[in-house]
């Protein structure tokens, strides 16, 4: 059995569980993990499944139709949207045979247009349940093959940091650093997995600084925060190291080991069985115990097909630490207008349950210098 | 008057006409076009605006705090989102003075747990009216700074291809043109509008063919699609062009000929006051007579802030051509497993009403040797 019809079977097992008899996919990322199919992009909302007890209807148009024939089995089938022939026709046709009669949706995905166009072709013959967090949380459990895409990309990800960090010396822009990074990801054949968040000095006491529109130079005593991914094979890495070029005040020296201090705390305080917020909870207070400004971001995020995903590590998350799962953890320390640091790695809850470090960029603040 | 503050004030005159007392703005687009507030990416959604007769707040957490406040005026108001106080409890806040019965939502964005949400939260004191398009169709009409942003952007895709195409010879691949493009965009600082489709021979007949997770490398008698944008100060082109290596069949030629013909004559028929899916009905009939088969895509695409918007040039497109329109005209040949073709351009509404090719690159197919 292919790994993408083992998937349906766990979404199979979880929706049944949940009394439903059909569930319709419209997210991306929840697409490709279900069923192969790759769309161009996300705001497209022109492909579709609906996986039943039996079979697994892929919903696309004939952009699509080569890649969606090449997936169809004697489960999969192809179902093709045509201007005569659109989703709700399709669906209507699918259900005819009184078998469905409660499909289950993504309410965090499908928008409201779309329910309601859903809800008013089909008042009577089947109820449509809104569900969260169903395929998303099938896939907070990665299997060994998706781990391992995730390392490889982390692996990517310290190659091309140790790479790149020699390049940079007095004067260098912040844009240069994210266009080397850039650029070495992709000659190598792999991708971004989002935009390198390249910030000098006060720029990075904006947690989401945007490189591209910045103007930050390197110059004596800067202090460099990269934050940046990989896409490998589809999987995302995600770290942020820090950086000075040549001197850094005792201040901000103190600062940065505390930080990292209370991050590699935090990721040895990780056993299976804790619950995610108490995790980010001990992080948070350490930090604010500190004598640091609570950073006003969680703690870490989930990581695989997509850079956040499920589980967030938040002061409201009640999932459990359990193998298999991948996120981050991130503290930071943001000074507005004065500086910014974050130390970030990406961890796997392998199958010995301990945390296994899957970027391994060394930790120390790196000094830097012509 | 800021061009954020005029635009605001279009989309009063918009939703007053509706009935509604204020509008909530939760598309990453409209929220840029309205405000000029730039979240990180689209699937975010954590930040909202919430545009009322008098007033614009801007929600938005921590991250981007610096940015709100830098927005704000005697207008525009920054509500920023806290773990403590989320969208909901300001937004209850801010409907207490009695003032706002009716908001208008943007039906095609917030999702159906977004919505549910807010419905639950808000039963009885104000309805929550679904509209389509509000905001999207305040944006098909761009005014002369934003048609001077796109033109520029063209001119940038334009000299792009001048200085990439001729680096094209034998033996290299999809992924390398495809490269070379992205790294040119790049160096100058400007962004791609979309990951470019670069398809030889048999791999441009699917439409959407994903040129990253292909094998194509340029032989004698190679047929090259090239689709590509770059994305300048946030608004985007789009264009398509065909070449060839060495030598070309004379099927191919004769067919690029009649697609070429097909594809001007319809530019040619673009006129004040026509309806846009009649333009979509005569390309299409006309490549059809000429004994080639339907494309199964729209003849065209709106195009400014996203690479594809309102409005479509579809057979489905009630729209009135009108000035400041700004939309793309792309009918292709596709034979499954044999070869694929197209001819795209960016075209502005001027005020003279005459449509203009932004988009300048020659269209002959063009011969590349070694």
């Amino acid at each position: 059995m292919s790994y993408h019809a083992k998937r349906r079977e766990m979404l199979r097992r979880v929706f049944s569980q949940n009394n439903l008899d059909a569930y319709l996919l419209s997210d991306f990322y929840n697409l490709f993990y279900f069923t192969g199919l790759h769309t161009l992009a996300p705001e497209e909302r022109e492909s579709f499944a609906l996986i039943t007890r039996e079979k697994c209807f892929l919903f696309t148009d004939s952009r699509y139709a080569q890649e969606a024939r090449a997936l169809q089995s004697s489960e999969v089938i192809f179902a093709e949207l045509k201007q005569q022939k659109g989703l709700l026709t399709w669906l209507k046709e699918l259900i005819q045979d009184g078998t469905i009669h409660t499909i289950g949706f993504e309410e965090d995905n499908l928008t409201c247009a779309e329910y309601n166009a859903i809800a008013s072709a089909f008042s009577g013959d089947c109820t449509w349940e809104p569900t969260k967090g169903m395929g998303a949380g099938l896939r907070t459990i990665k299997d060994s093959h998706e781990i391992e895409m995730i390392r490889t990309a982390c692996q990517i990800g310290d190659r091309c940091l140790q790479e790149i960090i020699p390049t940079i010396g007095l004067g260098t822009t912040e844009r240069e650093i994210a266009f080397r990074l850039e650029m070495h990801v992709k000659q190598q054949g792999y991708d971004l997995a989002f935009d390198p968040i390249v910030a000098l000095d006060a720029h990075a006491s904006l947690p989401h600084y945007n490189t591209k529109q910045g103007n930050g130079m390197i110059a004596k005593g800067s202090l460099l925060l990269i934050d940046f991914g990989v896409t490998y094979q589809s999987y995302n890495s995600d770290i942020t190291r820090m950086f000075y070029f040549e001197e850094l005040s005792s201040e901000k020296h103190t600062a940065y080991e505390q930080l990292k201090k209370i991050q590699i705390q935090t990721i040895d305080k990780i056993q299976e069985g804790s619950v995610l917020k108490e995790l980010d909870e001990q992080c948070r207070t350490s930090l604010i115990q500190a004598g640091f400004p609570e950073y006003g971001h969680s703690t870490g995020h989930g990581i695989g097909l997509e850079v956040h995903e499920m589980p967030k590590v938040s002061p409201v998350s009640t999932e459990v630490i359990q193998p298999g799962m991948v996120f981050t953890i991130e503290p930071g320390i943001y000074l507005e207008n004065d500086f910014g640091m974050r130390l970030e790695d990406t961890i796997g809850i392998t199958s010995e349950n301990k945390p296994e470090l899957l970027t391994k960029y060394p930790k120390d603040i790196q000094r830097l210098s012509s």
